[in-house]
């Protein structure tokens, strides 16, 4: 019997003794090329095998722990954070109105609850909503960004809200890609990055511009680095959209306003579309530092940049105090769009119908939370914990030979860089993986930690590094901490 | 002064007096022109309208109606149905479990409440969850495939919760098309379609192949036809998806088991990835009709058949008895997918992080409801009463000369052809527009009803129809019906 390729078919079809058998319609070589090409680090290979090891841990494998401590995502619930009591009653309510006559419950949710049911079809929150998301919670979200911006107006027509931040980000950058060859749309992305990015590009076959961030300068961005790349990247493409993510993941980074105006300037000059991607604006840590919207700055910084610089800002139930990423609710604020443009973009959003309800249900509440006057008023120590846990995590990776560490100050991460010795790069080299890779595989195995490998968000070639969230509670972290530094220790020892 | 095009520029970019004053980024002109092509009637401009008057009729604006009515989509709890309260009680539990301290929750509520939170990171639905879904649903999903066919087995590796069924259909599409030019991948959809379809098609540059349902036989599928579509496509592109909606949206045909073996042989010999549609499983009124779904139908035709064709079905918390639209939860399970092809639909679902958690707690229930002999059994008369509400809807449009209409066997829609006269199709034709889109925008400011014209979903050349939703409750379905009457009579007569 002998196998031969047939001509006229793909690598799937083979001859069999001339016997055409068919092999699969689906298969690596005939699938979509752009989706092969996506890479998904957070959520990649490191992550597998984690939930490989804890159904190992279950099954009574013995191992040299007995927890798998996922630090790879900044998903805060999965590391012990509470809810936010009001939010939850509040969503109960939604669910099941029954509630809605329960004494436990406290007015002020029943109110917020009775006025979203409201605005839903048929008063259920099992109800497709209108896509661009319900009306008076696109209001709220206006109110909200008016007043985070010291009053600058926000038109609720200019809100989408979004299955989670991704979905929004994607939209937008579905929107912006055309062109083929040296005329296809170039995007500049920071590297390092947050790998959506790097995934939603390739994905729509765009041309990815990598911006350095500054590992030097506390990962901080210069508008000199953001004109080489763009330059360098017009020889190629057709650069049309500028991405920032500010508070930075996976650098801590928080942009000074002076570098916003800068960028700014520079997205204007350049003719760019801007994309702010803001889910981290209310974790920021570091003295001296404070959150500023692109928006506002962009407002105060004049006409005649406020009423013709084109923008997206990106935000989300995710992130912050709250951490809801389970609901998925999100929104986007887009700023001097073209109202043709406009339209299509309703018209796309409208095609999966709506964002979940629920999700925007909590979106509502995280813009409007009850205030310090209000009955149902809660203090959350979250962002005070979390500022505590980035210096503990900065102070401690510092005292590790090998390992350096810019502050953290703001997001959920801390992205040190990492020496590694040379008989590991080499070893890593001849297993066709990135050290970094083999250096977190290695710590997962043998700590039962999961981080990811630097090389999932980019690095300056020959730099090594890891994303660790500070997530954990302050007991669990300081262990985290110590293990990945006796594990640092071995690992450089035993492979000089 | 004068404006001219300047030359190096799209025509965003206008010279004014010889200074270049930049345009916008985002243009018409300049926009991912696949996007533009996109189109999505079920909320196109009929909607936008509908929603307007709403707002006029807030403010006090007389109208010959006091309400609009919109019949334009299947959102079972938009008009009035209401929630199962077992689902709803589980819901809020899993929302604030401080309930769960509650005795005016039953038992079995809190259990299934307490198994999806154990399920979740934290045990929290904040969290984000696999990105594939819950495992413990996936495996419940499973367990109901298995009951619901009879026993064939399902795995759970299988099984891929999404955001909605068309989270799920956007995927699976977007993993399929390659190529360029002639081998660019065809895909082929039903005429009338539910459009999704022809949404994504054009947004992922694919090649629409329509096959026609035939109306006169009661909008049934035949294999000739798929064979014609097939053969003619094959000039211009390569076909490798097949697309079947069953039951069907919006012609509401349930498909008869041969047809289904006939589909299946049609798609092997073809060698066509089959994508079933089957959100509308529960929805079979007419007598003598079943709902057979593509697996079981598949397994029962052998291993010759059931080891080789490559297919996904979908299901969704959307329709069915329940309707939770809003909550977006959704499956696909996949069938002979290429093992490697498998991993990379994973790592593309992980991009955008996991399916709203709260809609994959409504799925879980929707698989696994009460038992009979369960505390919270409840049951609903949501079936038999879209049963009662097909027939009457049938036999009203059939008493309307210039109606006819095919017997609503499933699903949640009518889609009667209507005879237009001359008149009418010669004045929509001057504005520029559908004839039957100016029937039902005519409709819609005369009535408050609003409808989705028929050339919304594709419908033969020089025939016209609508589609109207049964979901109303059957007093108001009886309104509806009657008032539709009266307005095509006197559409009929204002054109004669
Ligand atoms: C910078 C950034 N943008 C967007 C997202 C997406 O968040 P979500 O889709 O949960 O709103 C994340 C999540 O980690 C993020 O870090
Ligand atoms: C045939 C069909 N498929 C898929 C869907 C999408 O439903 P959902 O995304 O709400 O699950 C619908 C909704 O109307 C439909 O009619």
């Amino acid at each position: 019997m002998f196998i031969k390729l047939s001509k006229q078919s793909s690598l799937a079809n083979l001859a069999v003794n001339g016997v055409t058998c068919r092999g699969k319609v689906l298969t690596l070589d005939s699938m979509n090329p752009n989706v092969r090409r996506v890479e998904y680090a957070v959520r990649g290979p490191i992550v597998q095998r984690a939930v490989q090891i804890e159904k190992e841990l279950r099954e009574g494998v013995k191992k040299p722990f007995t927890e798998v401590i996922k630090a790879n995502i900044g998903d805060a619930h999965a590391m012990g954070q509470k809810p936010i009591t009001f939010f939850r009653q509040v969503l109960a309510l939604c669910s099941y109105p029954d509630l809605l006559e329960d004494n436990k419950f406290p007015e002020d949710a029943k109110k917020r609850a009775r006025r979203i049911l409201d605005a839903c079809g048929g008063h259920s929150i099992g109800a497709y909503s209108a896509s661009q998301g319900i009306e008076c919670i696109r209001q709220d979200v206006a109110r909200y960004i008016e007043k985070r911006d010291g009053g600058i107006p926000s038109n609720p027509d200019n809100i989408y809200l979004s299955t989670g931040a991704s979905d929004a980000i994607v939209t937008m950058l579905k929107l912006l890609v055309c062109g083929e060859g040296r005329d296809r749309t170039g995007v500049m992305i920071s590297i390092p990055q947050y790998p959506l990015y790097s995934a939603a590009l390739a994905d729509l076959g765009a041309v990815q511009i990598n911006y350095y961030l500054d590992e030097d300068k506390c990962w901080g961005l210069d508008v000199t680095e953001l004109r080489r790349a763009l330059n360098a990247a017009k020889q190629h493409c057709k650069p049309r959209v500028l991405c920032i993510i500010n508070p930075g993941n996976p650098t801590g980074q928080v942009q000074s306003r002076e570098c916003i105006e800068d960028v700014i300037r520079f997205a204007k000059e350049e003719n760019l579309f801007l994309m702010a991607d803001e889910v981290y604006q209310d974790n920021v840590y570091a003295k001296g530092c404070k959150f500023h919207s692109f928006k506002k700055v962009l407002f105060e910084m004049g006409p005649e940049y406020s009423s013709s610089l084109e923008m997206a800002s990106f935000h989300s139930t995710s992130k912050c105090y709250m951490g809801e990423c389970g609901f998925r609710g999100g929104y986007m604020e887009v700023l001097n769009m073209d109202p043709e443009v406009k339209a299509q973009l309703t018209k796309l959003v409208s095609v999966r119908l709506c964002p979940p309800v629920s999700g925007q249900a909590m979106l509502d509440l995280v813009v409007n939370p009850p205030l310090p006057d209000e009955p149902s008023y809660e203090r959350t120590a979250v962002l005070a914990a979390l500022a505590e846990k980035s210096h503990l995590t900065e102070e401690m990776f510092n005292t590790v030979p090998g390992i350096t560490c810019n502050p953290v100050q703001g997001a959920m991460y801390t992205f040190p860089r990492i020496t590694l010795p040379q008989k590991a790069i080499a070893k890593a080299q001849e297993e066709g993986q990135a050290p970094d890779m083999l250096y977190c595989m290695k710590l997962l195995e043998e700590e039962g930690i999961c981080l990811v490998p630097g090389s999932g968000f980019g690095q300056k070639e020959g730099t090594f590094h890891f994303r660790m969230t500070i997530l954990p509670p302050t007991e669990k972290l300081k262990v985290v901490l110590q293990k990945i530094r006796d594990f640092h220790l071995r690992f450089t020892q035993e492979f000089s």
